[in-house]
């Protein structure tokens, strides 16, 4: 397993020189894969270049998106970055950087790959993107000024990803926990996450105004099971189903009383 | 005992932008006491204004002085940064952030000034300047590109500080972790399996051979995410519709389509 194999996502950053600071500090800490989805800032801007420092070369390979869904597509663990505790946020897995690293370390040690989203200068991620992460790590702050500078806060959270990933390594041969199977794909995740929000609408178990955040806490629910496929699949069948049950299953049985 | 003891230096700091975005990160993490020994860059230039966000009133009561033994005078404990580690450094108490953070935090804890020195850009401090540190906080990095930049490093040590702080607080307590809410109790969870179970056979879903294999599935699935009592309800509300749906709901909506 393999630093490199982190994904580090910028999420339509206004400032290149939080770019190329953040490159550098991947840099530095042995990141290499960065990702910006529709960037404000140029990522070849003269200021990020400065600020990148040894980190030029990150900058160069790094890809643009046009959304966090794409940026994220193969990772089967997705953590957000907040500085936000309250509303949505409350019933996400929400955590200091230090407590969320293992996470994230444990399916790069499966030899997955795992994202580190950040949101943009200054309002963060919306909600849609934060109901896309498996985990949210929120830096605790003095509540007064709690607003980090964005490469600060990368440098804050990628260390903690690079303390757990040593201690990892540290551990001999750490003996694998029971549930190592292969993780689901985050793109196979939202596909069914889809079917079963719109099976759950059919049968008006999502209604009204807490559908929202019903629905979130389901996605926070399984997400944090870590799915497989196959129970991915299980899941998608179930859908299904309530799907069929929906059209044709009291008719069927309607006929089978007649 | 208060951060706003802990007090920063910067020695011979050369880009009035890391000076302010150190300024910053004091001001989001709590920290207030900033000491410029000997700046190359003029404090007030508008590059660290600017940087400096809502850290601008660190900046402007920050005291310049000509030597680091003069800062630190009054400091019962002294840490300084270093990105080398051999020679002189070896001799020094040498540690992660996390491991030398606590040593700063006893002192403020006793309600007396510990200080944390940071050298200049991209020297680093003189072997006399490393002399007059009680403990060394070395930042592990890459060995390739070891040299972080000095505000990204302020942000490291400052937030380990702030950390070992925070734990320091919460001790006599026996803190619990951050993240760690109250698992549901097993016949809660077990109800709602019922429950969940039965609904699922309505819907047909759970239906012939494979039905136990299924349940066992959803049952692995979701124990392991070790669901709140929330959750389970949740779930239980789930069930509740589901039954409902068959009971009613194809009904309620034929007689609507009639």
């Amino acid at each position: 397993m393999s630093l490199a194999q982190c994904r580090v996502v910028l999420v339509r950053t206004l400032y290149p020189g939080n770019i190329g600071a953040t490159a550098r500090v991947m840099r530095n800490l042995g990141f290499e894969d960065l990702v910006l989805v529709t960037p404000e800032a140029n990522l070849l801007d003269r200021k990020a270049r400065q600020m990148s420092t040894h980190g030029e070369d990150i900058l160069h390979r790094a890809r643009i998106m046009a959304s966090l869904q794409s940026a994220v597509a193969d990772c089967v663990t997705v953590i957000g970055t907040s500085a936000r505790t309250g509303g949505l946020f409350r019933r996400q897995t929400l955590g200091t950087p230090e407590a969320i690293a293992p996470h994230l370390v444990e399916t790069l040690a499966h030899d997955l790959p795992a994202a580190l989203v950040f949101g943009p200068e200054p309002s963060g991620l919306t909600n849609d993107e934060v109901r896309c992460c498996h985990y949210l790590i929120n830096i605790p702050t003095d509540a007064a000024y709690p607003s980090l500078n964005l490469a600060q806060a990368a440098a804050i959270c990628l260390y903690a990803v690079r303390r757990a990933w040593t201690d990892h390594q540290a551990k001999p041969m750490a003996a694998p926990q029971s549930n190592t199977f292969a993780v689901a794909p985050f793109a196979a995740q939202e596909h069914m996450f889809d079917q079963l929000q719109h099976a759950l609408e059919g049968i008006h178990f999502l209604y009204g105004p807490k559908a929202d955040a019903l629905m979130h806490a389901l996605r926070h629910l399984l997400g944090r099971a870590r799915m497989s496929q196959m129970e991915v699949d299980i899941l998608e069948g179930l859908a299904r189903q309530l799907r069929w049950y929906v059209k044709h299953g009291r008719r069927a049985e309607g006929k089978a009383e007649e």
